[in-house]
């Protein structure tokens, strides 16, 4: 099976810092912004917020939003603040999904709702999703307002999706690849997209920034998927197996279960749909997926998304940020060796 | 004790009607809004999403935002859509304040939750406060979009703080009245507001119909707080006592602690706050309210805000439609008769 070498870890990190070096001064600005705009007189809001957000994150998808726009020449300010609604919208979901998904550990730590409780969860997490929509209206691009109002449906129907779906071994890969579209690429794309918006490129850039960043982040999700049942994920922040234990329906099941016989289907039903799981299934379940391949193929998949996003860049003159974005790419499927 | 009608009851519907009566065609229109705009690939989304709002809520926050706007004079299309954008607000709001309430009933239903879990509620609610945000971008104004993302993150601040001081009896009326005006007043208020924006009046205007708003919100919150300590609500959709299952600190209970001695006290102190309720235990919490004259006082109470709304509309010339909205105030009070 594949090594995997988590984004959260330390060698992930500072692969990470490598690619962002050329906007490390705009992302110490959109902390500053999400700091700031975190605040809230109600305590409650700043604390869990903070515990999610500025327990250091990977700052993906507003670094994302960083480079599409200097790559794009752009000189102003905007982008900083609308790198930060992107950030928020992201937490936001992250805490509407921790009260669905009961998983246990998000970036290393106790999860949101595990220590304040579904409720605050949720509501601090509209919280900043009206924060994101305030950020907006102070950019006053319509643009931007639309891209992300969108965005934020399209993340919506895909939870919901994602949530019909969920624990059913019969769903289809194009099933999955519908719900990781909408739930987490398209905010990458949308990331992107807004690097063009503020520099007012033509369509066809916009496109094409949209486009790179929806395959990376098909390609970022698949990885992930592979990642939850990476054995180097114990020395790791996440804990290995969280899907397993949520019943979640991921690529390298759907690989395992359709390329299995009966005996093997009869198992990935028990333990996800039923959710009757024993000691040893785990690994069982990461044995399975090393006999079909299911890991190394999920990976595959993964590469020929990147490559989409790739050749969605080749109407960009070389750039340092390009290459930063094409590095990206890279980045994001090598975690998984 | 005052008699109490709820505005859900056949007689409340009736004397609401005749008040919705000059907005009837607007309203039908933004029903067709709603419905239209609730629609989504993924069905469960207008399936939940129906459940709660075509059950035919009152439509109250946009039959505001239309007759205010009609009495500013305006002629346009732009508030039907924005009255539909209001209630998609509150119903994404009532959805995720089910999950924080489980709440056992709303609006004469099952609430949401309890049919279709949590999670669901959590991410129909995103998807329609998303909504919300497309159709705000669909009219274009900045200003519309900034009450509304204003508005929206005062309520999220409203309900965490209402978090906070659950089931403490502790709660001063000052720290419940802040509570209630943002997490219920404050939408009222942007409703109105929204009238005199699309009608391009001048901000006096604005505010005018903010402070009207904002108050009238406050009054109508003091009223349901009492309506769920009525005999009357047996007969009636919402279940008599719902907040004093979920230890819900209201003003009745404000005023009935602060007015009791120790013994009642220890009363409150074992129901609300250690949530510890033997069968008789409502009956009894009633009963201290009406020794106290709680209900009634906070009838009063809401009387008073009632008065503020009543003068914030002083500036306006007499028309059908102000005679309406004031007609409002009253309704919403007289429904504790």
């Amino acid at each position: 099976m594949a090594v995997v070498v988590s984004l959260d870890s330390e060698r992930g990190k500072a692969a990470l810092a490598g690619l962002s070096a050329l906007v490390d001064d705009d992302l110490e600005r959109v902390n500053q912004v999400i700091l700031q705009r975190m605040q809230s007189p109600v305590a409650l809001i700043p604390e869990l917020a903070g515990h999610i957000i500025a327990a250091g994150g990977k700052r993906l998808r507003p670094m994302l939003t960083l480079l599409a726009a200097r790559m794009c020449d752009y000189r102003g300010n905007r982008h900083i603040a609308l790198a930060a609604c992107v950030e928020f919208i992201h937490t936001a979901t992250l805490l509407h999904d921790d009260v669905v998904d009961e998983s246990g550990l998000r970036r290393g730590l106790a999860s949101a709702n595990t220590v304040w409780g579904n409720k605050a969860s949720v509501l601090v997490g509209d919280f900043l999703f009206s924060r994101a929509f305030q950020l907006m209206v102070d950019d006053r691009s319509l643009d931007v307002l639309r891209i992300l109002s969108d965005a934020s449906a399209v993340i919506a129907e895909g939870e919901v999706l994602q949530l019909i779906t969920a624990n059913d071994t019969a769903t289809s890969e194009q099933a999955y690849l519908e719900v990781i579209e909408a739930k987490t690429a398209t905010l990458f794309g949308a990331a992107c997209r807004i690097g063009a918006v503020v520099a007012d490129r033509p369509r066809v850039d916009e496109e094409a920034l949209t486009s790179y960043g929806l395959n990376l982040g098909i390609a970022f999700q698949l990885v992930d998927d592979v990642l939850d049942y990476s054995a180097a994920q114990t020395t790791l922040g996440k804990t290995v197996g969280d899907d397993f234990r949520d019943g979640k329906i991921t690529l390298p099941v759907i690989l395992a279960y359709r390329r299995g016989g009966e005996a093997e289907r009869t198992f990935w039903r028990r333990t996800l749909e039923d959710r009757d799981q024993q000691e040893d299934d785990l690994a069982h379940a990461i044995e399975l997926m090393q006999k079909h391949a299911c890991l190394s193929d999920t990976v595959a998949r993964a590469r020929h998304y990147g490559a989409v996003a790739r050749d969605a860049m080749g109407i960009f003159p070389d750039s340092a940020e390009k290459r930063a974005l094409l590095d990206l790419i890279d980045f994001s499927i090598d975690r998984a060796y």
